[in-house]
């Protein structure tokens, strides 16, 4: 059944001495670690020995004493290097990198089942939320219609700070970054592509497709300003930043991330600070929600600890789905109803509205509040991003 | 791997059907009904052919072709022979049945052990919520620290109705009957019993003991009375009913079933409706919460859905906590804050507060709002029961 397993640690930032810290505080678990590789020499490390440090990353990958690679680090290159040796040396392994994953998870899919060996990385999506676990292991039939949710633990925590203590934005995500909830660099947070990786790796489990990162519409709270909150506010909203998947019928899929007005009835409007919060919605169980910490060095931690502890048990996803394979194509043709906010109407003539439902112009700012293809956001990204315009879904 | 499974369902109410329905339009199982074994003779059976119907237990239990025995009866013994003898044939088991599993599961674990099947019972707690299936496979190390929430949705339709629309609560259970929330016997609904066993099992998996029924302290909200909710919505509470497991220190854990005034930080106060919500607090992660359906005949037939589906795929629970054995024992020797309410002084003269923070006297109604440990509310449990007093956590 279970053994002792040796691990061997990439990277010791926020969630590796998190993970230090859980390990040593959990009797139940049969593990040790023993190497951790970092990059930086001569700095001070808290909660391990400076025996067991290393440089170089072949004391853990060549080392047959070790039986399982932990990769925490932010470089998403070499964290792809780490993880396709790691398993091509028939290493089990727990990673944590989202941004690697979502660029290749159907690699090393592939190359997990040559060598079989096992790949898991709960800790990748949703902090301490067990999400991808329940997407294998419970959401495993084809009842599943959508999931979507706030994803990105930093960019929920400066929302909150914005919408319940009035702070201002660069004030909130330094705050965040004190913290230790952002990441290296903010802009992945809080311009919603760290939600979009999370959302194509849950997509792989919730629906069996794995769709490409340049496909699916993203934007984030970047370009919040004090007016659109003042405007939601109003209304009786809260903006919450959401990755969703929907299946639009049989044979496809939508993925786009993108702030959202929520109101008192949304599960996510009372999901606050770095909280992370899920919604499934499916045929028969209608809607479900999960709930947890969704950044910070133990609530990470300690879901790497929950993949080591199944690797005891010889755990691995099955991509049951997957392997079932579904005809589902990506499709951006799809009907949303949205706040758009911009300083001057010249920036958004080329905007092709279906329908027009508020329309708002002042010496300060101007909204539109209307339906729109969102193939035509997508046609327009450029714009957007080069005029900062704040776009919410309502 | 995967083979296709034959089914044999024993009853046809509420759940069977949802169960059927839900099978029937879920083309990813590989499974098939092959008889279902009810009692009464001569009733129309919507969702299943004639030719399927039995009235002779054995039809199913000795039935070579027949794998997997879903047992969705309400009567607690009858389940608990069929479920014995369907183990002892050795066929895999999905029950619902709460109050059987609550009173037999030392057993039915030593006895699917012995003829190597597999008893799974998602659907027995929480309906659509796969809370089991999370604390086996994702919480099975020794971080939680406690596991409490709404485990029963008739009551917090009642519950939900009596504070959002001021329906009488004898209407509000009739309406929670009518839509087939509500069990046969609405009593074990609303005093809190169907919580208890739910909580019973629940801990099994969480905290890895079986602690008797007859242990724990219950109440529930049949005694609720108008003044309760006026008193509860002036102070900004809503009430619900939760059941509560926590680990009080290293060798002691606590179980309880009680109303609970909580207030709009809470994570049950959202939930309304039929709604479950259950929340785990661990160390690291700290506070986790899941919510979906609790009952009704989609939900429910879901969840039994994906435990035969995880039988496609081989899936028993491991009962890791149970086999690492923990020394856990149940104590209620626990300081409450409560809130108790009685028509005259005497009824409550004998119980011995550790403190008493509001003392409320009219022609109408009484309350006190104080400190008690649990032992003296169980001392007194005839007293709360006989003279109808209702009691909530605060």
């Amino acid at each position: 059944m279970n053994n002792i397993l040796n691990i061997g640690i990439f990277g010791y930032g926020t969630v590796g001495e998190g993970l230090a810290h859980v390990l040593k505080n959990s009797e139940g678990i049969k593990s040790q670690i023993k190497k951790v590789c970092v990059r930086t020499k001569n700095k001070e490390r808290n909660g391990i020995p400076q025996s067991i440090i290393t440089y170089n990353a072949d004391d853990i990958l060549k080392n047959k004493d070790i039986d399982l690679v932990a990769e925490l680090i932010d470089d998403d290159n070499e964290a792809y290097r780490i993880v396709k040796q790691a398993l091509i040396n028939k290493k089990n392994v727990v990673s944590a990198n989202k941004k690697m994953l979502a660029q290749h998870l159907q690699e090393l899919i592939k190359l997990q089942k040559k060598h079989e060996v096992s790949l898991i990385y709960e800790a990748s999506s949703c902090g301490s939320i067990p999400i991808i676990r329940n997407l294998e292991e419970y959401y495993d039939n084809d009842l599943i219609q959508s999931l979507s949710g706030i994803m990105n633990g930093s960019s929920n925590y400066i929302l909150s700070k914005i919408f319940n203590e009035n702070t201002e934005y660069s004030k909130a995500l330094k705050d965040a970054q004190k913290l230790g909830f952002a990441e290296t660099d903010p802009s992945s947070d809080v311009e919603g592509y760290d939600t979009l990786y999370k959302l194509i790796i849950l997509t792989v489990h919730a629906f069996g497709v794995f769709i490409k990162s340049d496909e699916v519409f993203n934007t984030g709270i970047s370009n919040l300003k004090a007016y659109d909150i003042k405007i939601a506010k109003q209304k009786g909203f809260k903006i919450r930043l959401i990755g969703q998947s929907t299946k639009l019928d049989d044979s496809k899929i939508n993925l786009h991330v993108c702030p959202k007005f929520v109101d008192s009835k949304d599960q996510s409007y009372n999901v606050e600070d770095h909280y992370n919060g899920i919604s499934i919605n499916g045929k028969f169980y209608d809607n479900q929600f999960m709930y947890g910490k969704g950044a910070g060095a133990h609530p990470t931690g300690s879901a790497v600890l929950s993949d080591i502890s199944a690797l005891e048990y010889n755990y691995k996803y099955e991509y049951k789905k997957l392997n079932l394979n579904s005809n589902l194509e990506h499709s951006n043709n799809l009907r949303l109803h949205i706040y758009i906010s911009f300083t001057n109407f010249d920036q958004i003539k080329n905007f092709n509205f279906i329908e027009i439902n508020e329309q708002f112009k002042s010496s300060e700012h101007n909204y539109i509040i209307g339906k729109i293809n969102l193939t035509e956001l997508i046609k327009h990204k450029h714009i957007i991003e080069k005029e900062k315009l704040f776009i919410a879904t309502i």
